[in-house]
């Protein structure tokens, strides 16, 4: 596609600005056209370095005045297609805006830049015996993190950033900069503008400061991990548990085809069964009790084997095992390229809606291994796509539609964490109906133009 | 005021439809008229007892077609004269809407329509081994708790109204009906209109039905008060309390002032000074050890006297005296009216705000007991208040708008439970800026004539 005159404009001008922090080389751009999903790469026109709030203050005004599309850029590790430039424009990368501002200790908070990643940020707070728990498995940055309302293993016990999030800098579609709240633990003051930024995928405006909530590092941490014989015996065994009240961090879910995964990248030898990964925070005899009701439960649910783990280092290789899943059945089909569901159900349903989704694949052919937060009734099946077998492909996408349709029917939805982006918009319509055209009132007023990572989450005719 | 034409042509209407369910005589109106705060009085034109959301529905469409202002109505338990119909028109009563509707023990959360109180959702619980937590001390309606971002005593364990809704159903402007998510634990499905809803007053929808998320009832509970020498000794035990990780439930600060009013009121005899009500929560054992490590805490910042409290009565006794405190601290002033005040600041910044603010209100001669919820950094100065006393009164106010200033100049809020309503409005305006006139897009283009609770939070005009 030929770049128009307009952009060539805008480009130009940004280019007097930014200097050559201003980037249109081929590479670059192809660097930023595509996240870890399956869908269709686009390349922007220029990529911004950004280095402070006044950068984007800056570009926002010169895309304005062209009506030039600003997508927001971090790790690139979405998996709903949300930093893909489908109109091309100007991507805005925040990878050297990441600086730590603020650690405050006594009161629990801190304020980053959006490219700040998750790991570099605990790295900076372990000294202080502190850490931000959110932990969707890649090491995003706190930015994408906030757009689009991940959220990962913990949040069984710590919440997603919609409860970690205090408040936002954000730069709107006309240039200015608001704060969306002070920094108090909670407020009424007025309409929650923080956690309607939360989660928006950039379709509001740029986000370039963001507080959050810290947690103390607890004095004990301790895992564990059990097999069961089936599905329904696992969930049961999570039900129970968060019944009894135990204030559980971590409860993981993977079904026999992900545990072999597991098993084939890292030699390990976990019995190929549903696994649960368990992960446990407190005082060393709280931590000590949990364990112990814990591991009562799963027997009575027919585990055979709950193994506790005391030693970091028989933690660390327990949960490396966990986040290595999706990278671990990815290696089955080398080539093939992410696609990830991301259903999430009321718990009570969760048993039935994934022995129904497994009898589908296997009719259906398809090898999707199962792994997911079953504290939140969250789950995914990690499919390797390759898009060029349209027959297969089209099986697989067929599956994901009738999988999104059940969860809805259980009063589930169709994304627990990872957003909408390019490949959901028509199961958010299915999902919550008119609420759609009272998103798009919102897009409307906050974006006239729609200059703010356009065609995503909705398309704006109603 | 005479009854304009218009509004004469609404009543008819809408008493058509509902009969004798729309209610009409001076001490109806009277009784809908006011809340609990100092806020002048206004009647409505009609009241509606409403039985339904149908009921809300066709009201909606009358009071849209007739451009009648619209208030909801619960407990009448706001204290910012949220329900206050300053314009007139119908206020639409809940308290026979006021249904549980279904308790899901395995997926932890119960639907109720907006009329249920705190109390009764709580008493119907309670023999399912559940709870919610959320508890503002008044026996507040779930709609109106919802609608105030409600929060208090145990938002230190449990949160806030924000993080125990999952879902509301709200009937828009134009009488449409929304539900603005489904019932799973967390979504990624696009803006989050359910947190929107919360805490926006009436002033964007009428909610008629709730979805809450539930909490085990612990395994044990028990509580303990402690008196220190000054507040700052007080606050500081409460912030190296969370900087333990101690999962503490309820840890609440009354100063000697209050103490007074209570041991007045109650005939108690609780030490007259700076003291904190602590809750645990948890099984025997980590209750057992919270109540240590807290105990210690306290003897280190020079409490003289930490009792911990294990039997139910002495308990009931101990949080009677924290929920009475603002009923004692009325009772020392017959005939005053009510004045609250309801900054939260970091935690950090507590005892700062909190001396500061008592010596000014000593210096102006004004008597206003502290009482609060500090794990949060939230606490209220209740202040008796006879309007007609214009000096006092304008002394008294020219207190609450310095104390609002100070918090927000220490990245604190105005208000942290209790909402805008009318006497705020200037406050939210320093508060968050620009931020403002986005909550005004919000407004115009979900209720574009301006019928919901109008003149509530915000002028409309900029």
């Amino acid at each position: 596609m030929a770049t128009s005159e307009n952009t060539l404009r805008a480009i130009a001008e940004l280019s007097q600005i930014f200097g050559d922090r201003l980037l249109t080389t081929k590479v670059v751009r192809s660097h930023h056209g595509q996240d870890e999903s399956w869908h269709k790469e686009a390349l922007p026109d220029a990529v911004l370095m950004a280095h402070e709030t006044e950068d984007v203050v800056k570009a926002v005004k010169v895309c304005a005045n062209y009506n030039m599309p600003i997508v927001a850029f971090g790790a690139g590790s979405s998996v709903e297609g949300q930093v893909i430039p489908i109109q091309g424009g100007l991507t805005i990368n925040f990878t050297e805006m990441n600086k730590v501002l603020d650690i405050r200790t006594e009161d629990f908070d801190v304020s980053v830049q959006p490219g700040v990643t998750r790991k570099q940020l605990n790295m900076e707070l372990r000294s202080m015996g502190l850490m931000f728990p959110v932990d969707p498995g890649a090491n995003a940055t706190i930015g994408g993190m906030t757009s689009t309302r991940a959220s990962g293993t913990t949040s069984v016990r710590y919440g997603t950033m919609e409860d970690n999030v205090i408040s936002l800098t954000v730069v709107t579609a006309d240039g200015r900069v608001i704060k969306t709240s002070q920094r108090a633990r909670k407020s009424s003051a007025g309409y929650d503008l923080t956690h309607l930024f939360v989660g928006s995928e950039g379709t509001l405006g740029i986000i370039t400061e963001i507080t959050l909530r810290l947690h103390p590092i607890p004095e004990s941490i301790s895992s564990a991990v059990a097999s069961f014989p089936d599905i329904a015996s696992a969930v049961n065994a999570v039900i129970t548990t968060l019944m009894y009240g135990v204030p559980i961090a971590r409860i993981e879910l993977l079904d026999g085809l992900a545990i072999e995964a597991v098993n084939t990248y890292l030699k390990s030898s976990h019995d190929v069964k549903p696994t649960l990964f368990l992960e446990f925070h407190g005082s060393d005899s709280s931590v000590k009790e949990q364990a112990e009701i814990v591991g009562d439960i799963c027997s009575e649910f027919d585990s055979a084997n709950f193994i506790w783990k005391t030693l970091e280092e028989d933690r660390n290789a327990l949960w490396e095992a966990r986040h290595n899943g999706a990278l671990a059945v990815m290696s089955m089909r080398p080539g093939a390229e992410l696609l990830a569901t991301d259903v999430c159900v009321p718990i009570s349903r969760l048993a039935e809606i994934i022995e129904k989704s497994q009898k589908y694949l296997q009719e259906d052919g398809i090898y999707g291994p199962l792994m997911g937060h079953v504290g939140d009734g969250n789950f995914h099946f990690v499919i390797p796509v390759d898009r060029s077998n349209t027959e297969e492909f089209a099986k697989i996408k067929a599956f994901c539609s009738r999988l999104a349709s059940d969860a809805i029917s259980m009063d589930g939805t169709c994304t627990g964490e990872h957003g909408i982006g390019l490949g959901k918009q028509s199961l958010l319509k299915d999902e919550l109906g008119e609420c759609v055209d009272y998103m798009r009132l919102i897009k409307q007023s906050f974006d006239p133009n729609n200059i703010m990572n356009p065609g995503k989450i909705f398309s704006l005719d109603a």
